[in-house]
């Protein structure tokens, strides 16, 4: 069995965005030699998310829209979390809507996806360093 | 280390709906022959779902109504995605909620389950040709 | 390849709780020997999570709050589900919120985190005894 490990850094100028990591991933991939196994990305912040969607610019516009209705910013005061003086507790719930990790098949030495799959990370709370983990078993 | 592939064709003749594909499954690992390792189950599609929670039709009403809730599919102007001619944004969002992967483990040659876990598919823009991916990894 | 296998037993007093059982995990892993692969960490029960974020009581209730939010428990009939007899459909819902499992790296015989990441058992039907997997595959 080999395993590849592989740190990607995000720095995000903004609180959030989207940005489509797999060209890194499937590059992580050529240098592991793995032919046949799995792929683990996650983010290892937990004001983030790694996740599988479309790259497309009007659904992450909706994905943005959908999830500040589903657990708003603002008040910053409406969460306990807040108190500690961060003022990121929205950023921890939408992590866990859109999720930490992504689980992907490799197969003849290619990520093994459908036709529109795309490995995308997901800042809710940007502005500084942060990474992502690529993580890889196989053969 | 062994590897093993299964696509699973769906074709549902409606919008939304929930299929249990744990025999289907537990085809694969008993063709695979693996004993002791992992299973991957994925939608290779970014508007269907894979998850694990209990066969009850009751159950299964009350996500169809929630998850309308959550992320209403109508009016399908709502959504900027919606303006590339799609009418499915909210397929999009209503898969990040139920999630596009399980990840299970396998033990003695089975799906080391709890009592009521099963696998469902759960699609959210049907009437079309889709594909689950199997993948396990093991010996 | 070796795998390895742990259950942890659970018994939440109450209805909701979150449980940091990162420790239980880290004991598992070191019995283990492994040094590099894949642990997954998955709630055995359908009605429960295991998720990865903050030990930070303030986001636990920001967390119990939310989750109440989006997935009210009562009235309990207003779901189907629970005209089986059970109360605990809005349990199903806010465990696909909060996901079923977690895939986490081991890289030299730890689990590779980020800095605060912690995993937690995230009971929404407590009051009897359920289980959480712990599995590893590596060498």
């Amino acid at each position: 069995m080999k395993t590849f490990r592989r740190e990607i850094w995000m720095n995000i100028p903004k609180r959030r965005a989207f940005v489509n990591i797999t060209s890194e991933v499937e590059g992580a991939l050529a240098e592991s030699g793995i032919r046949e196994g799995l792929v683990l990305v996650n983010a290892m912040h937990i004001s983030a998310s790694v996740f599988i969607n479309d790259d497309e610019s009007g659904l992450h516009h909706d994905y943005e829209q959908w999830l500040e209705k589903l657990a708003p910013h603002a008040p910053v005061d409406q969460y306990r979390h807040n108190d500690t003086g961060e003022d990121n507790a929205d950023a921890h719930l939408k992590r866990q809507v859109m999720g930490r990790e992504v689980v992907v098949a490799v197969t003849g030495g290619k990520l093994d996806f459908g036709p529109w799959e795309q490995i995308f990370y997901g800042e809710f709370d940007g502005r500084r360093k942060k990474r992502v983990l690529v993580k890889i078993i196989g053969e």
